[in-house]
């Protein structure tokens, strides 16, 4: 047969990096090019007695339906928990979400007609970037420096593209980068965003994994006007396999997102909202999100001394204060393609950095590193190789 | 602020209904409007047992990210399931999703443009309708028999609409109306929709739940040439909340579906699909379904006595064999929402007909009750309430 599928499914290419991702399956490939939670960073006695509770006490309330807006318990608790960090009031609503994945594919369906511009940073989330693509989004990349997301590419960008409506940044330790969007630069997109009429997703599932430098308030924080939609996640903190994120909006577009999520999974896995919710009330999360920090710290030093003491000098990389990713870039003019494929052949998966850009023909010479998903001792070989071949390849 | 919500979403309007659904809500209502499963019909030992065991041999696989096509395990045992049933041929592959309604929604997406043309059954299921127009579908709305959807129903709505590209029908115990599609017509469906070079979207919940007659073989065992989208449910046979459903239909469609999947919620609650797994595996999962057939058997007696004893011999009641609905029809002429408001007022909540149907506006003196979800008791109390309005109404 010859299947007729819709304009914007046909659009979404099968990626120039998935030869590259598949290597990552193999087990004796040392897995830099990942996302995932490390596996002691699952807080899993706690889940187990707190899912026994659950299923003793509250069997049917896990089991039945439940509302599309989410467990009314567990809203009550992110609720008072982004209100602590400034990015909820009581002019905004919630509704719990399918992963942080959800919020930003909801948000566009909710505002985007086919062929509308989403401003995003460039280089950016490619999962998201995806979910865009699949409503026909035309994507206008904006570059970054050391604060975040460019305001006179911002000012371009509006200029060379129609109907700008959404602006998507991850300021915490964005993904690919690591870059953490500066205070200023925050407020100074808020402004922009209130000056051009755009929506602003404010993604933020790597917030709570600061382990170095100060926090920054959101851009929720600064928002008045309710034009911010800031989507938070489970997935980093708590376990990613149960699929709960959260978004917090004004009530306008949380009804809209209401409806949409409930024609396309009419609510999210009740069990896992009890779960979360007992983890948040009842547990000393706090203690919790530190423990991590302190896992995560331990390993983005382990990755960044491996880097300090085997790469190439020629090669620079970010040095987040948090999150899971560092992003590297090779010399000018370097064949950054080649240097994955020979890193895969030295069984150390890394993400060609094209994977992020809105064109992903594009050039670009950097590459993502992740420093959660390897074991520590695979972090120290890791770095090893790919220092090995930097040097190989760009000399000392 | 003014927002600006994409057409496809502006387009979604609030329901006439949704007033009377809210009343549900009120525990002193009588709920025939309803559509959740037996509270006793969830089986809560084994979903702990098993829960228990995952949690505490491998919670890193079961809190991890997981495969966008789901948990292997699961779709190989849901998989065989099928094709025990004729559902599953080895040209297919499977993707699980978060609940049936996922199914839907994923399949209109890949495969229409807006504008583009969805025929279904009139009425037909208010969730996928709804998903569909979240897309700018098209709705076709055809008139069924007690066979099923008409044939030359299907023949005019292919000439008096554009781009006619997916035809959505719920074979078995139909909702709203419980009307199962005979065999004959399964057949003269599945050869109209290859004539026409229709996909079908065969929309199966409810399909395990028969407690009379003969099961029929589905759309998908006639499938040839790879036109039909198998979609199935934990739903109605395990747990609504857990939100586990799938996809049987060629490998083209399914990759498709696995790109839309991951930018929508990268993949299922992995728990819930582990369990689903050990229900089908490690448990007589066909004794459950025996079990779950008795119930609703017991329960749709009881509401079919109820309304030979009550109701006005002037209204017409469909007599399924199956699932979890009963479709009421008042005298020709009459107000139903008249008669749905005074059934309120009397603490009885039945849905509209208007909900099912393409176009909300048009007129019908139907209504859905549902069996499932009262008590016996209730079901009881409910029939001879509403059976007392109808003579009051419409006489003996």
């Amino acid at each position: 047969m010859n299947y007729k599928f819709s304009d914007k499914i046909s659009g979404l290419k099968p990626s120039a990096i998935r030869e590259i991702l598949k290597a990552t399956a193999d087990p004796n490939i040392i897995a830099f090019a990942a996302g995932n939670p490390a596996p002691d960073a699952f807080p899993v006695d706690v889940i187990k007695r707190f899912t026994d509770e659950i299923l003793e006490k509250n069997p049917i309330a896990a089991l039945q339906y439940g509302a599309t807006e989410g467990y009314t318990p567990l809203r009550d608790a992110v609720k008072k928990r982004l209100a602590a960090q400034n990015s909820f009031s009581d002019r905004d609503e919630l509704i719990i979400t399918s992963g942080g994945q959800q919020a930003s594919e909801l948000s566009c369906k909710i505002f985007l007609n086919e062929g509308d511009t989403l401003i995003c940073e460039s280089p950016s989330f490619i999962g998201c970037l995806n979910a865009f693509r699949s409503y026909n989004a035309n994507l206008a990349g904006v570059e970054m420096d050391d604060e975040g997301i460019s305001i006179a590419g911002l000012e371009e960008a509006v200029k060379s593209n129609k109907n700008c409506k959404l602006l998507y940044i991850i300021p915490n330790f964005q993904n690919p980068s690591g870059r953490c969007m500066s205070a200023e630069r925050r407020k100074a997109v808020y402004e922009f965003a209130c000056k051009n009429d755009l929506i602003i997703i404010e993604d933020n599932p790597y917030g709570e994994l600061r382990f170095g430098g100060e926090d920054i308030p959101s851009v929720k924080s600064l928002d008045t006007e309710g034009r911010v939609i800031y989507a938070g996640s489970f997935s980093k903190v708590v376990s990613p396999g149960m699929r709960i994120g959260f978004i917090a909006a004004a009530p306008e577009i949380i009804s809209k997102i209401v409806v949409c999520k409930q024609v396309s999974d009419v609510h999210s896995n009740i069990l896992a909202q009890m779960i979360c919710h007992k983890i948040l009330t009842e547990y000393d999360f706090d203690s919790h999100i530190e423990m991590l920090r302190g896992i995560y710290k331990r390993k983005y030093t382990i990755m960044a001394e491996g880097i300090k003491e085997h790469f190439s000098s020629k090669v620079k990389v970010t040095e987040p204060q948090g999150g899971l990713f560092i992003w590297g870039t090779l010399p000018e003019g370097s064949d950054m393609l080649e240097f994955c494929r020979k890193a895969i052949e030295r069984r150390v998966a890394v993400v060609p950095g094209t994977a992020f850009l809105t064109d992903e023909n594009a050039a670009t010479t950097s590459f993502r590193m992740n420093f959660s998903t390897p074991s520590d001792e695979q972090l120290r070989e890791g770095c090893e190789i790919l220092g090995k071949l930097t040097k190989e390849l760009y000399g000392e």
